[in-house]
């Protein structure tokens, strides 16, 4: 057991490692550290289950900074836990180039490190998929399996943006409660005290949503084991109100937001160790202090030893099973599910929706991948996300397979990452696309983290009709095209749409996103080979009859269209090619002769998108002839839409015919070809 | 006085024409005017003051719909109340192209349409600004000018979205007591009954914020209003919890989903009429009822004419003030303080970052536009939104010009656009650029609107430095610019910010962003005179010593860079001009002559800038170089980091030199210029 002195010594530590990492690198925020320490501290040395030298172990529990801007926080525990990719020149290496330590914490820079946070409130959306992804193993394999907590650590940060609200209701809702939320309360913001911008009795609120609420006092060790025990034995999630000093032992700075982002500097520092005791060096710790650490990083590793003798005595299938999907490798089965299913789509031909094709390709995915878990935003019927495999997940019940997310966009796609972090399962969800705006923040980490969570978005152009433009999406696809990692999928038919779900399923280190019609398309494949086509990111789909002196570009819903003004251009003795581009990424990541050859060909070049043209000019050049929006949409019919707006056929071969009529020599006029 | 069978008639006017509107469309939401036609008519009949003769009239009170979805209530509203813009025939046309009535209601389509909804949640954060609006114009012209109320309809999905906990949190802290919400509690969202998704007490979480809250039977006027007066005498913002039944009077179909968002169909819509002993054809409104409703439109009048003959009696100048602000017009004096103020800049060519510009520019600003409202969600120091003129707006006291926001920027956004919507004030408020993506729904209705609201967006790159790649913007330059209308402004130094600024206020009827450095940037224009040259989008800063070989495009803090690589080249002999492009949106907006001038030179093509390529093709061609992002950034020091993603003139010069020498025609190699 730790005495009181010893605690404050540990604490201290935290403390001084963050500060005086802070200090060196000339930036960061040693206020959080400094005042969570004694939280941190009774935390990671009495309760929370792991082991430094497993760190991937599948029933760790689980600690998420939300509050990320404290990193400093993290790194300290991993160091004095034992942890080896943070080692002391990593602490003083704090927010250089190429060091773990990075500003805020990055997934993947270091073991322990258990998500990427920073963002302010998309830890706890993180935390709770984490916390439903234990419950939904736990339902699986059972509590000698899977049976731990998952922590965060928030700031006032966190609780006043507006995904905290979201992400505690579904929390509170599902009655996740092993998901312990402790509240660094401070009282302190970067604009100054918390009274300045918000009057919100935080316990009120978490208990308006169904959560135990308890308050403690930050510093006191017990008082804080007390109430985690508390926590611990609850039915349902529990916020611990934490009262806490920012930069607690600096004595001019603590509770004040001076002391929140940046160097305490050489004086105050200097005063912190008077005021705390702590006659060491910058980055010396003690031996007996860090023993001290070290013996608690080897708490848990009896546990975790009881828990590999009790894994290696299931069933052999059943442990195979597990370790595949905490691993993330798709069951043996998959590819050959997905081509027979194409096979049968090549006979059946059928005209669908792509959301309706979804389903489809999910009614045979979710059989084969028991791991996926779908979900929606409150438009099941629309997105199309809900098979007959995937009974819902409710409260105290975690045997299904679908999440009615409710109106929470934002803290879908947070908790989705948390379910891909947490492993086991394999997230997707749907919105529609416009909606994409409202939870682009947890997108963003989704790519940064380079998590295979997919988005299921339906509605993906003006062909979504009459709920007019604040349904309809212009921009989006363009925007997360915008967006590093993130795949973007647009696929024709339900060929493609088939393609692309076991493209995004199969890509274990981006998210995706499923941009899908609401109106019907037709079948438009006409090869019948195995091959994903879609795999290429952009393929000929219709070939020129001879020399291609036009090229189409489309995607999605739009393919048809070029296919369309293809024939009428051919039957006017035009060869025409038509180029279905399902996936822009992907055809980035093709040879430069694959490339080369899907676009050089010296042709007149037009790309078709009931989208904006901005990330087309890659393919069509300056010059080229663009089919699409140039603002809002409108509210209307789908066909007096397209009508509208120009995006037909009609409007296609027109174009083409009066650029072929422009480049005519014989009609030399200011010899400029304009564009669309 | 209505009696209980005049308001039950009058309310079933608003339930059929919305279901038999639905009914002919096709599609739309009856259940929502089905269910709070009576909130509404006690409402608009008994409460809410306004003059359909003068929709504008600065004093009414506000109706925000924020359940968008219900567009139906409203239109039947204001056809009923007798609005000229809204006559039979556009009930009729509902959700068809050219309709006033859209599917969701659109700012701008018909007078009575106080804002933009549809996307959930959005409504009450611009209900937030309204009210909020009201308050500050109250402190500058007395109760007598300007004491109104805003009033708005949310749905469970508006306080289900995280936006609404943000607003509320915002509304409740700043006491804005004449800000009511109604809640139409239903119990049911698209999915099936709210307890599927959602266990909240919504009233309890008000409350946690400070709010006064109130139940009533949605159904029963004479509780609604007593809930409604009890709000108006309130000194918090009043919840008022009514529950309803959705879509009430369908016999099968009332209290589920499937009146939310789906025709009734004929044979329900038959029973509905049996039920509710509505004996009426489509669209025809039996003249007792309809002459109730026109009257109800008269109510105000008198109160408006009262509030003309206050208005007429003031000082004739704070009177004309009044009037601009509310046009929106600038103050007289504005463009000549701006130029003033230039040339200072161009004497003292102070090195400042974009940030710090702005500060400057915005301490000039304040002092001429005093309409201008500031602020930040929770980062005053870094943004620089505050300046010596900015007093803070705190509960109670609305005489400041500055809102802390707190750490929500949806909902700042949101108020902002309630701001500019309100009138009389010009919204400009700060965050991070890569929070955007936290803000994005709002922004897009910013745009969607073409509201005058300025996003202050600070930090706009890798030279934010330390932080890393969650607060480093890769892909937000890009992603922005593809929002249609929004204008994104990138200022390369302390001339161009203040032109930036300048062109921001002066635009009406867009929003723009204003994104700015954190690092220090050294005065780059040599021109004198007073033309803004920003206004251009896109202008030659730098000119080439001949014949220009080379043309190098960049915005913000990448044009030092290209001016650096620019002096180098022409010292080895290569002409090279420097065309800033502080704004794309503004370049399309030019003469096909001036695009021209400023694109076809047949040089060598070299784009700049600290983030993704998307979007540049259209500077630079297929072919040209971009010199920027391909993927996150890093945490680490400014200067390493622009070094480590090969940011820097000697990249800028080492990929001029390699085309050059692969252009050569004596090293023919394959012939393809490959592109960086």
């Amino acid at each position: 057991m730790t005495t009181p002195d010893q605690h404050r010594q540990m604490a201290n530590a935290i403390r001084f490692l963050s500060a005086d990492a802070v200090e060196a690198a000339g930036s960061g925020h040693p206020g959080l550290p400094m005042g969570a320490a004694d939280i941190a501290t009774v935390l990671f040395t009495r309760f929370l289950t792991f082991d430094p030298r497993d760190p991937d172990w599948a029933d760790r529990d689980r600690f998420v900074l939300s509050a990320g801007h404290g990193s400093m926080l993290l790194y300290s525990l991993l160091y004095l836990l034992g942890y080896d990719d943070i080692d002391i020149d990593e602490i003083k290496n704090f927010r250089q180039l190429e060091a773990r330590t990075a500003g805020h914490p990055e997934f993947g820079h270091a073991a322990g490190i258990e998500t990427t946070t920073g963002p302010l409130g998309q830890g706890l959306g993180n935390a709770v998929g984490m916390a439903l992804a234990e419950r939904i193993m736990n339902a699986r394999y059972g509590d000698g399996i899977v049976d731990h907590y998952t922590y965060v650590l928030v700031g006032d940060g966190c609780l006043m943006e507006g995904i905290s609200q979201e992400a505690l209701a579904l929390a509170g809702h599902l009655k996740l409660n092993k998901l312990i939320v402790l509240w660094d309360d401070n009282d302190i913001t970067i604009d100054g005290e918390v009274s300045l911008t918000d009057s919100t009795d935080q316990a009120a609120r978490f208990a308006a949503s169904g959560w135990n609420t308890l308050r403690c006092d930050g510093h006191d060790p017990d008082a804080i084991a007390a109430a985690i025990e508390a926590a611990k034995a609850s039915d349902r999630p529990t916020l611990v109100a934490c009262k806490t000093t920012i930069g607690y032992g600096a004595p001019t700075k603590a509770g004040t937001a001076k002391v929140h982002g940046s160097a305490l500097g050489a004086k105050e520092l200097a005063a912190t160790r008077e005021a705390l005791g702590w006659d060491h060096e910058p980055f010396e710790i003690p031996a007996a202090i860090r023993d001290q650490w070290r013996i608690a990083g080897l708490r848990s590793s009896t546990h975790r030893k009881e828990w590999q003798r009790r894994f290696a005595e299931i069933d052999a299938e059943i442990r195979g099973d597990f370790e595949r999907r905490m691993r993330g490798d798709l069951p043996s089965g998959f590819v050959q599910a997905m081509q027979r299913y194409k096979r049968t789509l090549n006979e059946e031909r059928p005209t669908v929706a792509t959301r309706k094709a979804s389903e489809m390709a999910l009614e045979i995915i979710n059989e084969v991948v028991k791991e996926t878990i779908g979900g929606s935003a409150d438009l099941t019927g629309s997105n199309n996300t809900r098979t007959s495999q995937t009974a819902a997940i409710v409260p105290g019940d975690y045997s299904g397979r679908f999440v009615h997310y409710g109106i929470r966009e934002h803290a879908m796609a947070a908790a989705m990452n948390g379910l891909a972090l947490h492993g086991g399962v394999i997230p997707y969800s749907g919105t529609f696309l416009v909606f994409s705006d409202y939870c682009r923040g947890a997108m963003r980490l989704s790519a940064l983290m380079g998590q295979r969570v997919i988005y299921v978005m339906t509605h993906d152009s003006i062909g979504l009709g009459e709920d007019g433009p604040t349904h309809q999406p212009v921009e989006h696809l363009a925007s997360l095209r915008a967006m590093p990692v993130m795949q973007v999928f647009r696929p024709a038919d339900a060929v493609e749409t088939v393609e692309c779900w076991q493209l995004a399923l199969e890509s274990r280190h981006a998210p995706s996103v499923l941009a899908l019609s609401r109106q019907d398309l037709p079948a438009l494949r006409l090869d019948k080979h195995d091959e994903n086509r879609s795999a290429r990111g952009a393929y000929e789909i219709s070939p020129a009859s001879g020399e291609a002196e036009v090229t189409i570009y489309a995607t999605g819903s739009e393919v048809r269209i070029a296919i369309e003004a293809r024939a009428r251009l051919e039957r006017d003795g035009v060869h025409t090619r038509v180029v279905s581009v399902p996936c822009f990424e992907l055809f980035d990541q093709q040879s430069p002769e694959y490339q080369t050859a899907i676009l050089d060909h010296g042709t007149v070049n037009v790309a078709i998108e009931a989208g904006i043209r901005q990330a087309w000019d890659r393919f069509i050049g300056r010059d080229g002839i663009f089919i699409g929006m140039t603002g809002f949409g409108a509210s209307g019919r789908v066909a007096d839409l397209y009508e509208h707006f120009g995006i037909t056929a009609d409007a296609v071969v027109a174009a083409v015919e009066a650029r072929r009529a422009s480049q005519r020599p014989v009609e030399d006029g200011d010899g400029a070809p304009t564009s669309d």
